[in-house]
């Protein structure tokens, strides 16, 4: 299985180019849209959301993970194997996340190159061939390497939000299980308590819960928290411990 | 095949969550993305356009229908069986019109559970499973049931406007053959008449017409009539029958 | 393999009872959604995309094209093999840029008819059971033509903004092997000189470049170009060549 994780947005040729590929060179494998309107260009948003909706998928899967406004310039690309699944995609940030949470790590700096290499879409023309590679359980030529350096003002887990879904729901960076239930989340002018699910609140009112990939998440019960209170991708969090 | 009819979005991870899911365990089987954008925890237009854009498919299809505010809550989890085609999905009235306009149906409330069922999240964790297994042709564990009270102030067409497309036109909650070409629909200040298609009527007027899957349908020749009408989701009409 | 480009969008029905109709059809075959979202009704600006976006695929893919704003008129059906590849869709112009520059070209009206056309959705009802016996090997009943008469005033490059992509790039008719590396674009108070890539400019600069499919693209590094720049689909570009 082949799986995308990109900001390449849902609408447009970039998903389906890539696709193509996919199709041509892993023949018979699944191809599968996880991700593709991540905040565009915003690799830390990304790179906190990754281990959250990719721990959940078998062994083997090769995740294709595009957020890459360094295409073209100097960033090294990418084989990362973590948990026994595979990442692909550039040395810009997008993996460090995921490789504090890995339990397993070994990173490769992929050398090989395809005979055509456009300058500014390396997810169709290096990524995709590469993950249809792997999926085809083929190791391209690659040397073991480190991950880039490090982030030191990126934290374990990050205050801010990092997704607004189709419902006006706030993905935050921060994992629910860490905060526990007596936690409060304040972003901008309200301070949310916890609930498990919407029908613990009352109709338009505003709570923040674990979703269903351990994030915590801001909701309003038959409302949009986006709007209600002026949330969008960005947006700090502050975290009351009682 | 598998079909998903959901609020979920087009963008996202949820649509994609959900199908990881039937790859995995409806291995084989056609997955395929029917409407992924209906009007936000709207039960009822979701309701009045179900019958009509799943009446084409081939017996044993599997419709996955999430349109779910109340997860997490006392709502009961359905299969339906309705002229030979399943429905999985909430006990929410999302299957009222279709039950009622069915030759044949049978309902059963699912009481199989997954492994692990997140709180806000059945479409993934238990609809999505229960779909794999009556594709692959098992019947989860469930029982006879009826559809939970009748909602009883739901016409039998919706005289209001439930999606609108792409182009700005506005699908609506009657089937046309009901109407009959002589009928006018009234939508805010403009009265339209039926046509049989654009070409039968001037660049920029407006007017209805029965559309590929038996709806009365408002469009603009070469224009948007969402905008030329101001018509949104759930925008009133009256019909006029001379 | 059978690749969709229209304009239907990516949200709505549409798309996925195309998808129904080829899963059906042709079964077995890859069906791969290429652009969607083309600009509603445009037919130039699809048409001017066309061979830049279908160019990479391999010989015998069939593309299901629909940007169809005559549906149900006069305008014939066609089935168009360029180079190999097949096309199907409406004989509107869709198809011109694309013949012109094909080296070898043959069109066919299509004479085979389904036994349900609807009047407003020959992409599901007649262009797709087309695709799928293309994809199948089998030919449809159909007819030497010529296409439409030509169109005088549609040059050999189009010097207009045809697509906005997810970043705000903004897409135009004009190949960039033909500009040469020291023409300038104008749009807008704004005049663009050429660069290789976004690493190539500073931050918030705006640029022009050879985009992944051959095409002249603008864009701002680490920006928005539409916003920056003011420009949106059928923006007209001036070419400066020193």
């Amino acid at each position: 299985m082949i799986v995308l994780y990109t900001d390449f947005g849902v609408g447009g040729p970039y998903v389906g180019q890539v696709h193509a590929v996919l199709a041509q060179q892993a023949p018979g494998s699944v191809i599968l849209d996880l991700f593709n309107d991540l905040p565009s260009h915003d690799i830390r948003a990304a790179a906190y959301l990754l281990p959250a909706y990719t721990q959940g998928f078998p062994p083997e899967t090769v995740f294709l993970c595009v957020v890459d406004p360094g295409v073209g310039g100097t960033r090294r690309a990418l084989v990362v194997r973590a948990d026994q699944r595979w990442y692909v995609g550039p040395d810009n940030g997008l993996f460090h996340v995921l490789a504090r949470r890995a339990q397993s790590l070994e990173c490769h700096e992929i050398r090989w190159q395809p005979a055509h290499l456009s300058p500014t879409f390396h997810g169709r023309d290096l990524f995709a061939p590469v993950a249809a590679q792997l999926a085809r359980g083929r190791i391209p030529e690659s040397m073991p390497a480190e991950l880039a350096a490090s982030l030191p003002d990126w934290p374990e887990d990050l205050p801010q939000v990092l997704y607004i879904d189709r419902f006006g729901n706030a993905i935050t960076g921060l994992r629910a299980a860490r905060l526990g239930d007596s936690a409060r989340l304040q972003v901008g002018a309200a301070t949310l308590a916890h609930a498990r699910t919407y029908a613990e609140v009352g109709t338009g009112d505003g709570f923040w819960y674990e979703n269903a990939n351990g994030l915590a998440e801001i909701a309003v019960n038959q409302g949009r928290a986006s709007e209600k209170f002026d949330i969008s991708v960005g947006s700090r969090l502050n975290i009351i411990f009682d």
